[in-house]
């Protein structure tokens, strides 16, 4: 499998630790190395180093190289702008025709968490045979909780396909447990009361941004829903290992429409299937996720900081680089981050209006801080 | 009259402003100069320079001085041992009997606020004249709320003394429009039921720890209420400017009985009497007080510090020397506090337990940033 990571997140979500220059996947959220690193360390059980495409922003190229050392300069794709995931994933899948011919590739978030790498591996190995056999496979999450956060996929859960055909490709790790499903529709971010529905319904899965198919059979998508884009990704084909090569990708990546894979293809694609998936995943979206991912102690904290608390629950205390004291009393619900030029409070389930504040000090002209 | 400052306090309640090398008195917690700064310049109306004497731990000696950049070492006075206030008022006493005889002397802390400067003079001159008459004058502030934090003063209403007497001292101050009343009781920190009572039935002061007596009187009442501390700060006054002093001040310091002026004097003194003043006061005694000195903005924050805020309502924020931006959303009733080397985050109506979080970060042996 060729597996293309998607590293062009400039997320301001999990400021003031991730930054205009350090944007989450770059940055060591939980566990000892970067979001990033440890995305391609987990693609290690069904891809090679050499067979693995990190696609990311022009001016974040370097930083995301040196957090992947062990990745040379063919491993690296660079968008001179960033026009969302569907023209990215175009660019990586001429670039994997090029390099590798038409052979099957997952596409990846860079910033995920993943847990459970045995039933990860199997239902790849189960989607690269479906992908082989010319659909397009997404693979959704087994929903835990009515999540308000997350993208929902309908599957026909009566239409269950090969679901004997992977016992020949991976039997010794399951894959024949794995099979997919017609899906009927992608449902956006639901209210409350629908999301407890698609939990109950038993046929939703979470949208888990994790896609597999052969680049053909993408651009063949691509080609019949967003024909601009698909004429800009031949040129851009033509132009591989020519002088032209880094113009032509410039010029037509810079008037290519800015749109989702989901938007500009999943929704509409003719053999899209999913392969419902029970391993352990977050997107972690927020300060208020942390907890989900690292554990929580007895008051439902998550602290990683040189902290005194005192009658504090349900709260995150996240300190880098400040080498201070963190004293902390009387408070429920609280995020707390502390950096060495910018501390960060805000209510738990308010974790989403970081963006708000990093648009206020946009606004105060506090770039420095951004 | 002889203005002797109580600056022996060493209050972690304004942690982390405040430390063990820095107490609350030495701090710029408001305004351009120390708290102690600003009680010395306060006394300017009613005595002069060296007059004043600061009655300070020997620990702190130096950076009190310090402090103080207009008086001179002999404005001083340095206990040996923390013990309370009455054995530091004792000591003041016979020094000042030495220096500048029988005069009148009033106690001032050292880390108050006080406002309405012609109000407060003007009391002082309605008290000084009382004491001249032998009585020990305790000043109240006349409550505006019915708060728990303060201790109460009753007095007798229809026995006002002194009330033309002013006229002739301070006729331009309005002394006169300040007439002591017999105490009839010390009250210790109410509950809120009892502090309404108080607040309604109007005879009831806030006690400002502000008294006026002379040196002879104050005296007296120690030899027949504590006859152990009158013994000990008579061994003192003997051992004034000959070369035993400063050893016999040890000496007699160390073993002295550790209790405060009110419970030790006040309660139980025979002639005392108090002038309610109406002057603007608060003792500043946490971090959830400091809007009442500094004021608020229009969503009732007190913001000292380079923040961005969102949705934030009844806050404090407050910054010392860390040069970072503080980027707060949504959140009530906070209190942070930021300094380079420790942050402090507790909830407004618990800003009491910075002791419980300094006791706490002492028992971890983080006496770095005490």
């Amino acid at each position: 499998m060729i597996a293309v990571v998607l590293a062009g997140g400039s997320g301001t979500r999990f400021w003031p630790l991730s930054r205009a220059a350090r944007p989450k996947q770059l940055i060591r959220l939980y566990g000892e190395a970067t979001l990033i690193a440890q995305t391609v360390q987990r693609l290690a059980g069904v891809t090679r180093a050499e067979r693995v495409l990190v696609v990311c922003g022009e001016p974040l190229l370097a930083e995301t190289r040196e957090a992947l050392p062990a990745l040379g300069e063919a491993n690296f794709i660079a968008e001179p702008f960033a026009r969302n995931t569907a023209p990215a994933i175009g660019l990586a899948a001429v670039y994997a025709l090029a390099a590798f011919g038409d052979e099957v590739m997952g596409i990846f978030p860079s910033d995920h968490y993943i847990e459970e790498l045995q039933a990860f591996d199997a239902c790849l190995i189960a989607a690269s045979a479906e992908a082989e056999r010319g659909a397009i496979v997404t693979m959704g999450i087994t929903p835990t909780a009515p999540e308000t956060g997350y993208g929902y996929i309908a599957y026909d859960a009566e239409a269950a396909l090969g679901a004997g055909l992977g016992a020949g490709l991976g039997a010794g790790l399951g894959a024949g447990d794995h099979p997919a499903f017609p899906v009927q529709a992608f449902v956006e971010k639901p209210d409350r009361e629908h999301a407890q529905a698609y939990l109950d319904a038993g046929n939703y899965v979470w949208n888990s941004g994790m896609f597999v198919f052969k680049p053909s059979v993408l651009l063949d998508e691509m080609a019949r829903q967003r024909p601009a884009m698909h004429e800009a990704m031949m040129a851009i084909a033509q132009a591989i290992g020519t002088p032209d090569e880094q113009r032509v990708v410039r010029e037509r990546f810079e008037s290519v429409e800015r749109v989702s894979i989901d938007y500009a293809i999943m929704e509409g694609a003719r053999q899209v299937v999913v392969i419902p998936a029970a391993f352990r995943w977050s997107d972690v979206g927020h300060w208020a996720a942390i907890g989900d991912v690292t554990g929580t102690d007895a008051n439902n904290n998550v602290v990683e900081a040189d902290a005194a608390l005192f009658e504090v629950t349900n709260s995150v205390i996240y300190s880098e680089g400040s080498k201070r004291v963190i004293a902390v009393a009387g408070v429920d619900n609280l995020v707390i981050v502390d950096t060495p030029d910018a501390l960060l409070i805000i209510a738990k389930d308010r974790a989403q209006d970081v963006r708000a504040l990093v648009d206020l000090l946009k606004a105060q002209g506090r770039d420095d801080v951004l």
